[in-house]
C-alpha cells in the first residue's frame, strides 16, 4: 500500500496493515496527533545498563515505556500491539554494525528481549506548527537536521557516547514561544539545549549533519535552535557495540495509541 | 550536636558532621534551599526491577540519581559524599521487616549495592511558602500527613504496591497557584493527583495517616490537596519483601549540594 492510502487511518488500523506486511513505508506524517516512538530492543543482560543510561540522560532519551522481559506487548502506549511485527522496518546490529533490516522480527525474537520505547521530537513539532512556527525540514522535505555534539552523555555500565541534537531554524521573535511550548513537553526532550551558538556545543559547520538529517536553509531573521534528540540512544548503542541490538529503522517508527497532547 | 548548632551550615559542612557521628538528628528544616532526598539501597540482583518500578511510577518515585554498582559516591547530587556515612540514620529491612537502625553502614556495605536517590516534596514546599501558601504540618509541628490510596502502582518485576500520597490543606483561592508551582517541578512529584475528594482515591478518613504522618487541621475555606509521595517506593519495598533493603530512616534524609531551584 502507498502512503496516500493510509494517511487517514487510526494507529490500530495502520499497525494491523503493518503487521500483515501490507504497509512497509516510513511513518512520518501518518496518524497525525498520535505519538511516534523510537524502539530499542536489547537482551536482558544489558537492559539494566541501558535503562540506567536513559535515566542519566533523560532529556535526550525520554523513556515512555519499557516492556516486560520477553513480552511483545505494551501496557501504556498501545493496546493490541505486537512489538515484533507492528513496526514497518527493523534494523539489527551486532557489535555496533548493521547486519540487516527486516519488516518482521518474529523469527528473531528471544525470551530475554526487553523493548524500550523512547519519545521523539515529532511530538512537539505539531504544537510548534500550530503556533505558526515554520518547520524548515518539512518545507524542504527532508529529515530534521541532526548533529553530533561535544557534550558527553553521562555513561552507565557499557553505554557511553555524546549527545546528538536536532536543529530547527526559528524566527528570532518566535524563540520565546518555541521555548515555552517545548519546555512544557519534558517527556519528549523539553526545551532547547542551545540557541544561536552551535560552536559552543561543538558544531562548527551546519552542513555536517548525521544520521541522514538534511542541511536546511537558515533565513536572515532566523536563529538555529537545538534540542536533544532521541537518536542519542542509538549513537550510544553504536559506540558501545553490544553483541545484539534491534532498533526501528530511522523514519520507520512505532505509532502509539496515545496522543501527543497526553505527553504535556 | 543539637539542631540549633547546625541550622546554618552548608550541605557539605553538615554531611561532614554526620559522617563523624557528631550530628545524628532529623534533617527537616536544615540547609534551607537545598535538595533533600529519599535513599533506597538494594543489591544489584533486584536493581533492574527497582529502577523499572521507578520508571513506571515516575511521578511518585522521581529518581534524581542512581549510583554505580558498589560505589558510595555520587556524581550529580553531591560531591564529596560517602553514602554509607553521610545520612544521619539508616533503616535495614530483611524480607520487608525492619531489623535495625544505624548511624553508619560502612560495616554492612557490599560491593553489589546500588543506591537510588529519590526526590521529596520538601523541595516544592519552600516555593509554596514563598507564595504565601500555608503548610499546616509546619504550623502544627508534625510530619506531613500521608495516606495509602486505592491506586495500584504499575508493577515491575518483584515490585508492586499502591501509591502513597501526601496531603496539604490549601485555601481554595490559592489552589491554582499551588497547582502551578508544583506542576512546574516535575522532578519532585509535579502537580497534585487529587484535589478535594479523597474518597475517590480510597481515603475515607483523613485521620488514617500512615508512615508517621500527622492528621492536621483543615479550615473551613480550605480543600485537602494530595500529591504523590516518595514513600510509595518504601511501601513497594515493604510489600514486595525483598531479602535486603537499606533506606534512610523517615525524616533523616540525604542533603544534596543541589538547590531546589535546580529541579524546576
Amino acid at each position: 500500500m502507498k502512503r496516500e492510502d493510509v494517511e487517514n487511518l487510526t494507529p490500530v488500523q495502520l499497525r494491523r496493515l503493518i503487521r500483515k506486511g501490507e504497509y512497509v513505508g516510513p511513518t512520518f506524517g501518518l496518524c497525525k496527533g498520535y505519538v511516534q516512538c523510537n524502539l530499542v530492543i536489547v537482551p536482558k543482560n544489558i537492559a539494566y545498563d541501558f535503562l540506567l543510561f536513559t535515566q542519566r540522560n533523560a532529556k535526550a532519551c525520554p523513556v515512555l515505556e519499557v516492556s516486560d522481559v520477553g513480552s511483545r506487548k505494551l501496557k501504556y502506549l498501545a493496546e493490541d500491539i505486537d512489538i515484533a511485527k507492528d513496526i514497518p522496518e527493523y534494523s539489527l546490529y551486532e557489535h555496533g554494525i548493521l547486519k540487516g533490516t527486516y519488516n518482521d522480527i518474529e523469527e528473531l525474537w528471544r525470551d530475554d528481549f526487553v523493548s524500550f520505547l523512547i519519545g521523539c521530537s515529532y511530538s512537539f513539532e505539531e504544537d510548534l506548527i500550530d503556533a505558526g512556527i515554520p518547520m524548515r525540514h518539512h518545507e524542504e522535505d527532508c529529515v530534521v537536521p541532526m548533529y553530533n555534539t561535544n557534550i558527553a552523555c553521562e555513561p552507565a555500565g557499557i553505554f557511553h557516547g555524546n549527545i546528538v541534537v536536532s536543529m530547527r531554524p526559528i524566527p528570532y521573535k518566535k524563540i520565546p514561544l518555541a521555548f515555552s511550548i517545548t519546555n512544557g513537553m519534558y517527556r519528549v526532550h523539553g526545551g532547547p539545549i542551545q540557541i544561536g551558538n552551535p560552536g559552543l556545543i561543538g558544531i562548527n559547520n551546519l552542513k555536517d549533519t548525521v544520521f541522514g538529517g538534511g542541511a536546511v536553509t537558515i533565513k536572515d531573521n532566523e536563529v538555529p535552535v537545538f534540542w536533544e534528540c532521541g537518536v542519542t540512544s542509538q549513537a550510544a548503542l553504536l559506540s558501545s557495540k553490544p553483541e545484539l541490538v534491534i532498533t526501528h529503522t530511522a523514519g520507520y517508527m512505532l505509532i502509539a495509541d496515545k496522543k501527543n497532547a497526553e505527553l504535556k
